[in-house]
């Protein structure tokens, strides 16, 4: 990288405040963390949290928002509106390198005869794996030790990374992005007890993955039982999750890492679920719901909302919850302070206990 | 799939109720859940959460059991006991498509010298590595990406499925089916410390996974310090759990997802473990317990109770407690009530707070 | 194995107490837990929840510590200071067989041109790959169907099992222990919000391992935002734990299975995370902090400290917290018999709720 102070205040739009002696011209070469900045490096501060780091910090030029004080500066800094945004621009221009993908099938990835792909627009890594009567869309990018099983129905500019294995008949939007070491399309969990044993329901439906879907390295989403186990639009899952099957998940959901949503749950549209959360099976979470870490929903939720603990509650009921679970020891006390009170006071024994 | 109702009925030795003009060699032709279904498809109706699903499916016919309403149907309806059981029967006969196992050694997977095994009677799969001194039954499948270390015993009839690792020695009885991304025998988690390092102590056991075990995708199964870690006949584990070096897990269990067993815990048979939940190293939990989700169980549990919470309580006392967390604010408000009323009747101050 | 009892006792610095008839010249033929030991076999016995397994155990030679009734024994003893210890030094000795490690490219191997590393001294296994840029010091195992993507650079002696993933650019120390089935450099969970989509962004950091950090099965590890994701010398992490990009992990870490560390967490050195716990992200955890299973770390914590609970709390009030838990049924009975005494007293009614 190699930019004026001039240019990246024009890139980001951000107004320039330089100290004596520094020109606009001065070249930054980096990009860095207030702690990892060196003197030609660009930083950024927006968070109070990092106040140690700007103390001590040996940046050349920082990306601040309007509260910060420009009066005196003794670096370079741009002011912006998102300082974070900005720095993302600046990455994306200056420093981001685009992954290399090289088009084509790799000569030791095996392809079975009948995939329907252009292997001039489609790139299959090395020692990937795809099955009978798959279909590929251009664009596409196959990861090395990636297994595409039989029948999948793969969009275009979609991207599966190393390792990841889809299972039979997965089908996938346009600009699906699966990170490494995913599991999609394994059966899912049901079996019928007969005597002692479990016997495995067989499980003969799918997962669909609709447009710009990402989902997390190490995450699993099972096959339905029948139908489909379904992910909506632009809906990204962090890494670990487990999602059951037939579950089906809408549009533009954030769902954090460890998190478990189990079978034919239904999660609606713009939904944020933060980590360690479960959703139970067969209940319902209506949309722009935003639910904490650590919730465990057993109960269907309505739209909107905000939820926290387990059982999930309403956050402010929940909070108030765990303010009482905080007072617990001094509660104790004070109801003991109460009952020799007034045990005091009436001359006789005021315990309930047994 | 294109069966007559008759057929459907005699299949699931139901009772078949026609609306009037409907004959029963009316013709389905697929299975479907209640929203996705057509007039030509079966579905099935056995909880009442579904209730609005049934008010606005069109399918042409459903399995019920008795409590459903009979009188003038809308559409052929098939009574049975169990309409899930029944279901699965229809989807097994008439949609169910064994999966496509190809015997022999794919051209592109590597078999060591000497590993025991027929190769028109078992399928090892693209890319998939099998190494020196194992023994593989027949019947068994190894899926494309798969990695079988150095002396692992495999039985008959298993499957084993894509980008599973297993480990040096593991021992694997018939009919094991192991999903997709599974690591089985890797190094348990043990350590001593020396100074302020931690050196690891060599883990110089296997695993051992009796007939029918199943394992989901993702699952971690470590390999047992010495000695084995050892799953009983029939159990099921499910996606992304986590078995810690010599667990014994017993026959017959089920063990759901996002859940941990620590390191040398035994767990009896028939224990069904629900989400999320995590057990202590060393401990023992009996025969027939039912544990719920996220409950974390840090002593022994005698055998055939049900525990819940964490710590884990019988579930009578446990709900009980998490009755009470929930009227924790109200508790609050009625303590400090008391204190005023006490205060005011006392005339001096009831606060015994520090 | 085959090793006297004299031997024994010499190479674990033990005293031998043998009962009437038996020899130190008797030979020792395997090791096993004291359920599995037959009467050639050595064990230890150093936890009074095995008792019922002591009584039982047919094991010819016992490692005890000093608490151990010596008395007339019914079998040899080896005091030791401490048995589970000496036992490791037993395996190691007599019974560990260092893994078998070829060195070389394995032909089914791809490894593309210009990668820096010593045919000759660094084994790479079957289908494994390692893409452009690489370079891999001498001792370095990369085991099969491993994915060393682009521009990853690794030390000496390391080991790197079957199936894991390195994405592009992740630095590694030396004697780096990787276990199978992890994902280390996958994108970080970033987005920013643009109308009703989650723009993802671009994530242009690495993650850097140093030296002896040991990575446990299925574990992942997102590469940082910018600047690098960072674990620090001698840290152990287990099985199926999430890593966020830009974490900072100390030194001498101990972090359980199924844990979650948040972006931009910083941990300091020799912290303990039991299992399931999860870090939020931006904050710090102090340096020997200890943190105990399910707990939920919302805030920064100072050094040294021990916590437990959601939110975290120091472990004594964390304790004091779940005993007033426990006891909550019985503060609302405590607290129903006192209101109504006092509305038996006062003539009126004492209760407060709406």
């Amino acid at each position: 990288m190699n930019a004026t102070l001039a240019e990246l205040a024009e890139l980001t739009g951000g107004v320039l405040i330089l100290p004596e002696g520094i020109g606009d011209e001065t070249s930054i070469r980096g990009i860095a963390a207030l702690v990892d900045a060196t003197e030609s490096d660009l930083a950024f501060y927006n968070n109070d949290r990092y106040a140690a780091d700007l103390e001590s910090t040996r940046a050349g030029a920082l990306l601040v928002d309007e509260r910060f004080p420009v009066a005196g500066p003794s670096r370079a800094l741009i002011v912006v509106p998102d300082p974070s945004r900005a720095f993302a621009e600046v990455a994306r221009k200056h420093v981001y390198r685009p992954p290399r993908i090289r088009m084509g099938i790799h000569p030791s990835a095996w392809v079975a005869d009948g995939v329907v792909l252009n292997p001039q627009k489609v790139s299959v890594g090395p020692q990937a794996v795809v099955e009978e009567d798959c279909v590929i869309g251009d664009g596409t990018f196959i990861g090395p030790g990636v297994v595409i099983s039989a029948g999948c129905r793969i969009g275009e500019n979609c991207r599966i990374h190393a390792n990841t294995v889809l299972f039979d008949d997965c089908v996938l939007g346009n600009h699906v992005f699966i990170h490494g070491g995913c599991v999609i399309g394994a059966s899912g969990f049901g079996y019928e007890k007969t005597g002692e044993r479990h016997q495995p329901i067989e499980q003969i439906g799918f997962v669909q993955l609709d447009d710009f879907v990402e989902v997390g390295a190490g995450t699993t989403i099972d096959r339905a039982r029948f139908g489909r186990t379904w992910i909506g639009e632009g809906t990204k899952i962090d890494n670990l999750v487990q999602i059951g099957h037939n579950a089906v998940i809408g549009k533009h959901c954030i769902i954090v890492a460890l998190c478990g949503i189990a079978g034919s749950a239904c999660i609606g549209d713009n939904v944020t679920i933060a980590a360690f959360t479960g959703v139970a099976g067969h209940i319902r979470v209506g949309s722009n719901s935003l639910i904490a870490a650590r919730t465990g929903v057993t109960k269907s939720l309505p739209e909107g909302g905000q939820y926290m603990g387990y059982p999930a509650a309403p956050i402010g009921e929940a909070k108030r919850r765990l303010a009482g679970f905080r007072r617990l020891p001094e509660m104790l006390s004070r109801l003991m302070a109460l009952e020799k009170r007034f045990k005091d006071t009436e001359g006789g024994p005021a315990d309930s206990r047994p």
